[in-house]
């Protein structure tokens, strides 16, 4: 028997190049290898993301590779979908009560027939860095190896090693934050708190749904929410009450921060009397939009107060258009790879917050963006000056070789290193963690390389920094 | 006799870098030349420009070389022009029936006295490679050699190998479609058709003049369009079936798209009864600002729905700001280099239009932008989403290398390579569409390279990908 | 005795690095090295700063290293600030008449302690070729040798050859500028020019104090402006006839240019009835905030005209958001590194003005941007069409290396470079313009190299362009 052409191709992808995103000139290069040695195996600190808390609570095995690597990712089902292959056809679960296929294998030979969509995306590196270190499975996918793929990982998948405690440990996590609105009972959480397994896995409190007055059943949530708090929520006061008491709760499961995933960065600083009487429009259902998006900017001022009360770190996530199709959403629900970046602005956008609150040393405010127009001309400049500022790592469609570079290239000059707050993966899919984190550290190895070689840098303080960005930070802007 | 310094210099120009453009460094560069080794002799597809039907059909020599090359570039003449060069000097023709220069050997020395301008620009890249290939005009042009390349150009412009047909062949186009209004007869294409020649020049539908009710003469130009569709234009189902009726007609001269050039990508999707009376007001002249940009953005919907009939490509061109000087408008008319672009949005302005086809599978939209900031934040989140958007190479101040460049790195990492369509040289200039082509494909296998020396593609696969992005992708996207 | 580590890295840190900020492949960083050869000690042109006249009027020493490099300079404070130290501990000034710190061998302290802040800042760039080249102070700054350099840097100061003529002669700068209110009498300009010191020190006309309704005491202001200029500058006409009036007293003290920092870049051109009115209503106070920001917009376009007649340059500054955090402007005042850049228009902005008068061609308007997103799509444009607009450096936060490639890369292709002006340093900082300046011609020869590098430019018109954007660019630009 030959080799086919695919599987010759196979071959020649068999290995993951070691000097992967390094730059290519020797010099450089050979001087990332080495900051990389340096924190290559330092473990994973990962403060803010969504994986599933049941999972390390039940810790049961991964269904199968579908389930695990395409039904529930949306950077890989808008990519297929984008080139005409329907959700259904990837087992995308219905809002609409309609079919979708079901079956696993088939989805997952759709997959590795369009495999070559993916190629220069972070998709396609974190999925072979996946395949490759975690699975052992060393070819190129393509629809000729689907079923051999499939047969292997799902093998791995039913062993012990593979199940997410398991993997959790193989993986080097320190910590890991899940995220929770204030509605969950955290019983996951509670689960893992009263097992005999050790993994630091904490929640961070993300109240968009009692906060935001736009999101459906707003009314029935702050009843739900003043049930678990055991406040009136339904006033102003005791509303804030149950904030301040669930804040309370999630931080007794470890929470060090609070989220906030609002449509663009505004922040407003109402008197009480105005807050109080804008939330009472909220629970009728009467806000216009207007007075909607100034009731979310307000709340984002009341967090950071709460905030220098109970010591949780505040991430602002603004600018996602979501659920950008009409039709999708009707058919499929949120969250299927129709949330659109926005032009956001931060400048105006942030300032009755940081007139409140904005020099403050015992409070800090961690911004991302969708919009990296602001990173040098505002994002860097506001986080160069204010104490309360940090600037979040690349998100979402920037947690990319580019995304990462650019960042640094455009954040440092002005707000150098310090005020940066190292890497959050930000994902739902538990096997790309480790990858995400390795082009993390390669990218920033690569970054210090060409700082020290272009002569703006000293090696040493490049080793420390590349120690700092990998591990330090994070803790220290978390709290953990 | 001894060289002078002008003479030193020209034969230091002599020869083009074979490997310009590629990275520098060694390894990098050697796989970008193979890469490039790969797709240098591919025929030329252009599937989108500006050049002149009359050209083939008739295959007149070209006049001179400052008719050929000065006259009718704007590109040229607005960066000699601000450098305080008037334009009539140029020969750039008026509109107000004043004085411009008429002795193309002049408007060649002013030109070629300050060719030092175009240095590091596109215009100086191709200008040279198009001296150098197609005439055999080694020496950088200066003051001091404009007489003779300007006989030696001439000389050859005599030629039958110059004429129109031969350069079209010697350039390897496959196919180029040129670009007519609705209210063309395209009596041009007809010749070509009627022809023994074989040459394949297809035209496009450009509706504006037909679209926009702030056209001048917009209400002459809808009666035009009526008389030549046999429709009753002033009437808004009328309107609609003329555009049917000529889209056909632009169809059977090989048409395989639209094209729609309008001051922001706005679109929207009204009912027929507000949409006729929109149109009644626009015939009247009675739009509002507001609802003239309401009309043109509801057109891009019809069009696109027309598409879905007939199956042309629908191009949106954003975002340009035109003649901006209006003396300069008044002076010389339209075209004149004073089109700037401005920021655009495309999130909420498409909105519409996806609402109504946007989940389409036989639908394709090709999306260009001058505003390069919505790449990564916008346009290939959507593109990386929508089944009908596909992203058009970059457009206009951009089709350079560092444009190409960035506009690989900011959209391949969410949008992958195959929701691009290949490259566009959108040019008047004929003698530069093998330059146009040379840079984009050696900027798109230098990016493949450096992608593949960073370990994120495999060397075969870049192989594959140079192929698609240089021949088969413009083919797919535009059905030809 | 053994070396500690802080020893063991400043031996490291021993040297500068000759080939800093220059490509690292081998060839281009070769060629880029050869370039700045030839421009390495051209003279300094420093057409636009913000040093103090009065230290080269009276030649007294500088006070101590913390007065020279850390009170003064808000790039310094603001980075210590963003990290919680405060500013008084840091010996900035208050406006609210608190204590600030006025131990200088302290503050020095504090910031030698915190020295890794600045880690790949263009400040710790110039800080460290300040220390070495000019003090001769050679060791990485840090806490454990901070009282050896202050030492040593204050025994330099107390030397007369570390006096401002001396070091104005040993920076080998031709001629610079200085920035007044039209309200200042030039008193130290007078005092330099009837000296027996040959240093060419210019003014720049700013008046914004008299232009700007916004300004605290705006009509207090007119009054002295009145007064300075022996006109009634309280009517429209008096108020014009005083610009004329001062701007002829700057030339006499060698203006070549004016200078206008407005929030945006509006221009208005109104009729002189509505721009009367509106500066009745600037003198009484009562102008909303739109109008404030058209009778600004409105002197921009007086300015360019008084420019048609007196020959100034005109430069404009815009967009920047000036104070931003209230509680610092009341504590500290102005000036403390709350600038913040905001999203700035060009296109529509611009127009007024260009329409009046954009097609001269003996004037010259210079635009700066905080906002790098328009120098490809809207600045680049304009610059490479209209006679009388030329691109400014990169400013402010983006004179950096990183900031000064981008520019180049974003505005070549379109304007070329001889739609730019040279290099300013626009600074405070004294000591800090040699290496401000050694930075832009390192990094504008590390771009010409790897534009030879790569096929795009010819190595003797890169030796020519090196050249002219050192030093003749700025000088034809400015008219000095």
């Amino acid at each position: 028997m030959t080799l086919g052409l695919s599987q010759a191709r196979a071959v020649a992808s068999a290995t993951l190049d070691p000097f992967r995103l390094f730059p290519t000139e020797r010099r450089s290069r050979d001087l990332a290898a080495a900051l990389y040695d340096g924190v290559k195996e330092l473990p994973i600190i990962s403060p803010h993301g969504h994986t599933d808390p049941r999972w390390f609570a039940e810790n049961e095995p991964f269904a199968d590779p579908a389930q695990l690597f395409i039904v529930p990712d949306h950077y890989v089902f808008r990519m297929l979908f984008s080139q005409g292959i329907d959700l259904a056809e990837l087992g995308v679960p219905r809002a609409d009560g309609n079919l979708t296929e079901t079956d696993s294998r088939k989805i997952w030979r759709v997959f590795a027939e369009n495999y070559h969509l993916f190629r220069a995306t972070p998709s396609r590196t974190w999925l072979d860095h996946s395949f490759h270190d975690l699975f052992g499975w060393t070819e190129r996918l393509s629809g000729d190896n689907a079923d051999q793929a499939y047969d292997h990982i799902a093998d791995c998948l039913a062993r012990p090693e593979f199940r997410p405690r398991a993997l959790f440990e193989r993986f080097n996590i320190e910590v890991i934050s899940t995220t929770e609105s204030p509605l969950d009972d955290l019983k996951w959480h509670a689960m893992i708190r009263d097992s005999d397994w050790n993994g630091r896995v904490i929640t961070a409190y993300r109240p968009d749904a009692v906060v935001d007055p736009d999101v459906d059943g707003f009314a029935a949530n702050i009843e739900a929410f003043g049930a678990l708090a055991a406040e009136d929520a339904t006033t102003w006061h005791g509303y804030l009450n149950a904030h301040r008491n669930r804040r309370a709760y999630f931080k007794s499961f470890g929470a060090t921060s609070s989220d906030h995933g609002h449509p663009n960065a505004r922040t407003e600083n109402l008197s009480a009397t105005t807050a109080s009487e804008l939330f009472q429009k909220a629970l009728k259902g009467t806000c216009t939009a207007e007075e909607a998006d100034v009731f979310r900017g307000h709340m984002l001022t009341e967090m950071a107060r709460m905030s220098l009360e109970d010591g949780l770190v505040l991430q602002i996530h603004p600018g996602s258009f979501r659920n950008h199709s009409g039709p999708i959403l009707q058919a499929f629900g949120r969250d299927k790879g129709f949330d659109i970046p926005t032009r956001t602005d931060y400048v105006r956008a942030l300032r009755p917050l940081l007139e409140a609150v904005g020099l403050e040393k015992d409070l800090s405010v961690i911004l991302f963006t969708l919009d990296e127009t602001a990173y040098a001309r505002e994002l860097a400049p506001l986080a160069g000056v204010y104490p309360v500022l940090k600037l979040g790592p690349p998100w979402w469609f920037y947690d990319s070789p580019e995304g990462m570079r650019r960042f640094r290239e455009m954040t440092t000059e002005t707000a150098g290193f310090y005020n940066t707050v190292g890497f959050n993966d930000d994902t739902r899919a538990f096997c790309s963690i480790p990858a995400r984190h390795d082009v993390a550290r390669r990218v920033d190895c690569a970054y210090l390389a060409s700082l020290v070689t272009s002569g703006r840098l000293d090696e040493d303080e490049a080793h420390e920094v590349a120690y700092d960005l990998t591990y330090r930070l994070a803790k220290q802007a978390y709290r953990l």
